[in-house]
C-alpha cells in the first residue's frame, strides 16, 4: 500500500525513485541515502551533484582503446615509454586499473565492453572486437596480445573467441595463469595473485 | 600501492571519492556505481544530479513537527482533517512515512531527530524534545503523546525520558505495543504489524 500522498516532499520520493535505479541499490537503501543526504551540509550534496554533472560531460571513450578517459585518445595510447607492441585486452575500464595496479604490465591497452554472452544476447559485434582487429591490422606491428578477461564462463569464451581470430594475424595471444580463482571477477583480485598471473601467462 | 596516476582520470576518482562518503558505500561499490553511471545516457545522470540539488534546496524541516517538508508548516502539520489532540513523537522522518503506511494513524507528529544514546554522546538537548514540550504547554490542547521510538535501548530509553516530562502535564502517554521485533528498526516493519503495535498501544 503506498503512504498517503502528503508523507513524502516530492523532492524527497524524485530523489529515491533516482538513487532506486542503481545497481544494488533498492527502495530501503535508497530511502537511507536520501536521508542521510538531507542532513549533511549543502557543499557535500553539491560537490555529489557536480561529480555527476562533471563525469558525464568530461568523461568519454579513447578512440583508439575504448578506456575511460578525458582526452582522446587516451593518455596510455599517447605514452611512448609503454610497449605499442604488446596490448593487454580486458572486460571493463575498472580491469584496466586493476592490471595497472600491479605495475607488471608496461604494454597498451584494449576495453572490449563485455564479454560474449549467449545467455544475455551478447555477440561478438556487440564488444570492441572488430576496432582491435583493426589495430592489429594496423600500421604499428604487434606482438603478442595478452587476453586479461574474467576467468568466468563469458570470459572464457571470449578468450577463446579472440584466439579464433587473431592468431591468422601472425600475432601471438596469450591469456592469462590460472592464479585467479575461476569464477571470480578480476577486478576484485588483489595485486600480487594478478601479477602472478601475469608472469605465468601461457599461449594459446 | 595506488594505481599509476594515468589510469584513473579525474573526474572519476572525484565521483568515485563522493559517493565513498555515503554510508554502506565502500570504494569498489563506488568504482562499480561510477562505472554503471558512466554507461547510463547522460539524461538519467543529470535527472540524478538535480535530484539531489533539488533535496537539498527545496526540502527543510517543518518548524512545528520537524519532518521534512518543502512547505513550513508542513502539510500535516496544516491538515485540519487530522487529530490535533494526538502527537505520534518519532525518532526519523522516514518513521513517519513508515507509520503514514499503515493508514491507521490520524494524528499529528514529532520528529526528535535521534534518540538518547549515552555511547554516542546524545542527550535529550541534542533531539527536538524542547520544542515537543513547548508543543504541549501550547495553546492546543494535547490528549495523548503515542511514543514511537524504535523498541531499541535508545529508543526505550528516550520513551522513559519523554514520559518522566511529559506526564506532569496532565498528557497521557502511550507507547507502540510490544508487536516489534526487539532489537529492530521502526522503518523495517511491515504495515500489519506497525498497525498491530499501534491499535494495541498502552499507557506508560
Amino acid at each position: 500500500m503506498p503512504p498517503a500522498p502528503s508523507a513524502i516532499p516530492r523532492p524527497v520520493q524524485a530523489l529515491v525513485d533516482e538513487l532506486s535505479r542503481l545497481p544494488g541499490i533498492g527502495p530501503k537503501t535508497a530511502s537511507r541515502l536520501t536521508y542521510f543526504l538531507l542532513r549533511q551540509p549543502l557543499e557535500q550534496v553539491r560537490a555529489l551533484a557536480e561529480a555527476l554533472t562533471a563525469l558525464k560531460e568530461r568523461i568519454r571513450f579513447c578512440s583508439v582503446c575504448f578506456n575511460m578517459t578525458e582526452s582522446d585518445p587516451c593518455p596510455l595510447c599517447l605514452d611512448e615509454q609503454r610497449d605499442a607492441g604488446a596490448i593487454c585486452v580486458v572486460e571493463e575500464p575498472l580491469d584496466v586499473i586493476a592490471v595497472e595496479r600491479t605495475r607488471s604490465y608496461h604494454g597498451k591497452y584494449h576495453v572490449l565492453h563485455g564479454a560474449i554472452s549467449p545467455v544475455d544476447d551478447i555477440g561478438p559485434d556487440d564488444l570492441r572486437i572488430k576496432e582491435l582487429l583493426g589495430r592489429l591490422r594496423g600500421p604499428r606491428p604487434v606482438r603478442e596480445v595478452i587476453v586479461a578477461t574474467n576467468p568466468s564462463y563469458e570470459g572464457e569464451a571470449t578468450a577463446m573467441y579472440l584466439q579464433k581470430q587473431i592468431t591468422p594475424l601472425g600475432v601471438k595471444v596469450t591469456r592469462l595463469a590460472r592464479g585467479l580463482p575461476v569464477g571470480g571477477d578480476l577486478e576484485y583480485a588483489d595485486e600480487t595473485t594478478l601479477a602472478r598471473a601475469l608472469e605465468g601467462r601461457s599461449e594459446m
